[in-house]
Formats: C-alpha cells, sequence, structure tokens
C-alpha cells in the first residue's frame, strides 16, 4: 500500500491543520504510511498554536501527486473546498463535522461524520476506541482545534461532548484552557500585515446554494469597526472576486469574539437573500447579526434556506 | 423530540429489514422514540428469517408522514434509493457501507458508513460501544443480514469484520451459521409464485453513472438456467421500464449462490458498456461473469468506469 495524504480544507483553520497533524500521528502510530499537508497557508492563530507546540507546519500541496494512493480528508467534505483534484484520488477516509454536500465516491469508504464542534472531539475519541494514549503535544492541538472552532465554547455549534474532551485534553497539554485560549484566538485577530486579498480568503468557503455559488468568508476580531474602515477596499475586491468566481453572493462576515455578534457585509446579485434570510436590513451594504458567531449553523443553515 | 423513523432501501434486502429492526431496538434501549419501518414488499429470504426469528414485520410506508421529526438511514445513502420525500425530511442519521453519492443534508449529522460488507456487522459494534447487550432475536435478525449481503462470507464484499461479527452472532443466536445461512439463502430463491414485474423489483437498484441513468437487478438462484427460460419475457418487461424510466441500462444480474457466478442480462442503448466493463460478449443480449457475485464491489464499480 502506497503513501496516504491526510488534509484539511483549503484556507486551512486551525481545526484543519491540527486535526490532521494528529491523526497522521495516530495513524503513524497504528503502522499506515501517511503525510498531514495542507491545502493553503497558516493563519496566525494556527501559527500561534504551532509554536507554542514546538510543532512543523504540514507541507503544503498544490495538488495530490500521481504516487499517492489515496487520501484522507478532515474537517470537510465537499469537492469545492478540498484539492483541486480530488475527483481524480482515491478517497479512503473521512473524518467531519460539517454537512454533507458536493461528494461522492465510486467505491464504499470509512465516513465518519457527527454533529460536533470540532473534528478534534472526534480524533479524541478515536484514540480510546484503538486504545492509543494522546501524547502531550497532541492534546495541546486537539484542544487548540476545539477552542478554535467553538470560540472558547460560546459557539451555537459548542456541544457538551465538545466541552468535556477540551477538559480532558487540557489536563493532559497541563494549559489553562481559558487563559491560553483567550491568548489563542487573540493571536488569530492580529491582522496587521495581511492584504484585503489575505483577508478575504483566510478562511473563505465556498458552498453551492440552490443553483447559486455563495463565498462565505469570516474574519475574527476584538474590534469590527476597525476591519470595516477597509470597507471600500473590501468592496473593490469582493466586486472583482463575484466577476472572476462567477459567484452570486460573496458574504463577509466580520464577527466580536469577545461579544459573539457579526457583522457582515454583503455582495452580489442575491445580498437580498441576506436580508430575508436573518430578518435584517442591508445598509450601505452592511448589517449586524446579533449573536451569531458560526457560520456553519448559524449562517449556512439560515442563508441556504432562502435559495431555491 | 417527536418520532424518529428507521429504515432501508427500497426493494428492501434482508440487511435493510433487520438492520432497520434491530437499530430500532438498540435505539428504544437507549430511550429514543423510534419506529422501524419499511418502503417496499419482503422477500422470500426476508421473510423465511423473520418467521424463524418469530419477529413482525416492519410497516409499509409510501412516505415520511409530516409529524415524524427526522429519519435515520440504514444500508443505503443515495437518495433514489430512499424514500420518495427524503428531500423534505431532516436526516439525523446515517449507518451504511455502500458509496456516498447522490446524498446531502443541510445540517451535519451522524454519518457513519464502513467499509464492510454488511450493516448488520457496524451494528454489532454499536451495541458493544453503547454497553447494550445484544437478545438472542437482535442477533439472529444482524447474522442474518451479514449472511445475506456477503452470500455466507462468499462475496468479495465479505471482510474479516463480517465473518467474526457473524460468529459472535450466531454464539448468542444458538444457531449453526452454515446451516442456517444455507437454508436461508435456498429460502430466498424460491421464486415460485413472482410475476416478472417482481422477479425485475424484488432486488433493484438505480444508479447514476456519468450522465446515464443505471437499473441493476439481481435474483439470487440455485440454477441460471431455470431463470432464464424467461429470458423473452424479462426482456419484454425491461424494455418497457427502459421507456418508463428514461434508462440507458438496465442489467439483470441472475447469480449462483452455490457456484458463485453470476449470467447477467442487458438491455438499453448503453448495453455495450457491460461488455467493456466485463471484457465479455453478450450473445443473446446475455453473458456469464466467472466469480462474480456482489452487485456493489464487481458489477457498480467496474460498471461505473465505463461511464464519464
Amino acid at each position: 500500500m502506497g503513501k496516504t495524504f491526510i488534509f484539511g480544507h483549503k484556507n486551512p483553520d486551525t481545526d484543519s491543520i491540527c486535526s490532521a497533524i494528529v491523526y497522521a500521528n495516530l495513524k503513524e502510530t497504528l503502522d499506515f504510511d501517511v503525510e498531514a499537508v495542507r491545502l493553503g497557508a497558516l493563519n496566525k492563530e494556527t501559527e500561534y498554536v504551532l509554536h507554542y507546540a514546538k510543532q512543523e507546519a504540514p507541507r503544503l500541496i498544490e495538488k495530490v501527486e500521481e504516487d499517492v494512493e489515496q487520501v484522507i480528508l478532515v474537517d470537510h467534505n465537499e469537492f469545492q473546498q478540498s484539492v483541486d483534484n480530488i475527483r481524480d484520488v482515491k478517497i479512503a477516509e473521512v473524518i467531519d463535522h460539517h454537512r454533507i454536500a458536493n461528494f461522492e465516491t465510486a467505491d464504499p469508504l470509512l465516513f465518519r461524520a457527527e454533529p460536533v464542534g470540532c473534528t478534534a472531539t472526534i480524533l479524541n475519541k478515536m484514540f480510546k476506541e484503538k486504545n492509543v494514549e494522546i501524547s502531550k503535544t497532541n492534546a495541546l492541538l486537539l484542544l487548540s482545534a476545539i477552542v478554535s472552532d467553538t470560540l472558547l465554547f460560546k459557539s451555537p455549534t459548542c456541544t457538551e461532548e465538545d466541552v468535556a474532551a477540551a477538559r480532558e485534553l487540557a489536563n493532559i497539554a497541563e494549559v489553562n484552557v481559558e487563559e491560553y485560549g483567550l491568548d489563542m484566538l487573540k493571536a488569530g485577530t492580529d491582522l496587521s500585515d495581511k492584504t484585503i486579498t489575505e483577508l478575504l480568503s483566510m478562511d473563505a468557503k465556498e458552498f453551492t446554494m440552490g443553483s447559486s455559488k455563495v463565498e462565505i468568508a469570516q474574519i475574527n476580531a476584538v474590534d469590527i469597526a476597525e476591519i470595516y474602515k477597509k470597507q471600500a477596499e473590501f468592496e473593490t475586491e469582493m466586486k472583482q472576486m463575484i466577476e472572476t468566481k462567477g459567484l452570486d453572493l460573496f458574504l463577509l462576515v466580520v464577527t466580536d469574539i469577545i461579544h459573539s455578534n457579526s457583522e457582515v457585509l454583503a455582495l452580489g446579485k442575491a445580498s437580498k437573500n441576506v436580508e430575508d434570510a436573518f430578518q435584517v436590513n442591508l445598509a450601505a451594504n452592511r448589517a449586524l447579526l446579533e449573536g451569531v458567531v458560526s457560520r456553519k449553523k448559524q449562517i449556512v443553515t439560515n442563508l441556504g434556506a432562502t435559495f431555491h
């Protein structure tokens, strides 16, 4: 059996990077020939985590090379969020916590999706099922993924299982979850060296909703107003991306990680759908969504229901 | 939380019926309000199993009624094999062992697919994970599903896990696997009271391959020649179904369960694909496929690769 690549989605977040690394470690312990790789640049939060854990970043790949026998997807399943040549490779496994869409295989596979807040929570269980001990470093990486995906347990996607897993992992990693978690999230909001293009792509995902193409980019911040000082520049870039990618909607979601709100900027011919989905009026293309922090649970679901 | 329906695919086989019943039992033990239902008539093999187990058949449904809150799919995921209004209902869980295709959800869910020979093998593990003891009746039902799907361990879809699970379950059920299994499979080949239409639909599944619609019906037999005495009648009916359903290919697979071969009858404008897929020549629309017994692993995969 040849090599297996393990990777998370494009524009990787902390869960996509850390779950790939940790699952590769688990598979290696079980004697598989695997390599964790990544499909994009690290964000500041993930850099903080890897630096803290003294862990190398996975290798960046453009596509799956021909000598790779098969792949394992973590933290995603939708093909448009995966590697460009995903349709040409054998998918051996998927470990994920998202909705299932735009995914298909020719053969049966191991597909494990659970409605929890983070892929890392599922991996924590898998170590136990396989009777493999979690190292201090792996515990820190999994914990970081949970803190990131659940915004330190404040996201509505967070389940009791995620909280319990994080507490266990924090014990093994010997860190104070609240302190470490807040430092980590804050590190992610340091956007000082990012260009507008980078800000719009670093946590962007494309979705098919009805027959429409929708791109949703999310930026975590401690001060929303600070981000929107650059609204005009964002709009110029977003319009260009709508043109290039043929999008019906580009939604930028700026999330206040302290107060758990988001202010969105919507452009494209389907921006009216945002008003319908959240019962708001866009003013200067923007609207505040009170209590909304989760793209998956609060934005994709509500927005998706307005497309047919 | 309202009621949850649990069901397998249309034209249900023994795995689809038994896994629905047994998973409903497990869920009830865990205090969920569930009902096992079925999407079609029982075949003779499943009737034999339920009679032996002194177990009522699940209720037949045409569609999921509006007061049902959500559904759990076992033994399938492709929407065209599921209940007609599957797109209008919330899918809470999928427990399956097939390829994934034509499936999508708006929300995250529990999706557990494993590349094993039978859904029942996964359920056997789930009882252990949940620390619930398997009753004698449930063990017999799960064992029957494994025997059916693996043709008493002779199908290439059969894994070591399936064999191990069947041995465990046979102990609990207190039956001799080989004797009980062969009796059960033979009961399934009693087709004396079936019309041509029933024979073609009792284990038929529709697949999308490339942009083509392919229907594959399978009949288990102890004497292939006996079945093909009615070839002319099969062809008349198959042509009509090709017309009505707009099929590109209708493939009838008659499988000799004793010698593990199949003889196929192929009609439709894509019947040439059958020759390419299996390196055979159709004579009078028929060809013998040596060693082929599994629709999933030997037919769908090879045939699928010839459609683009």
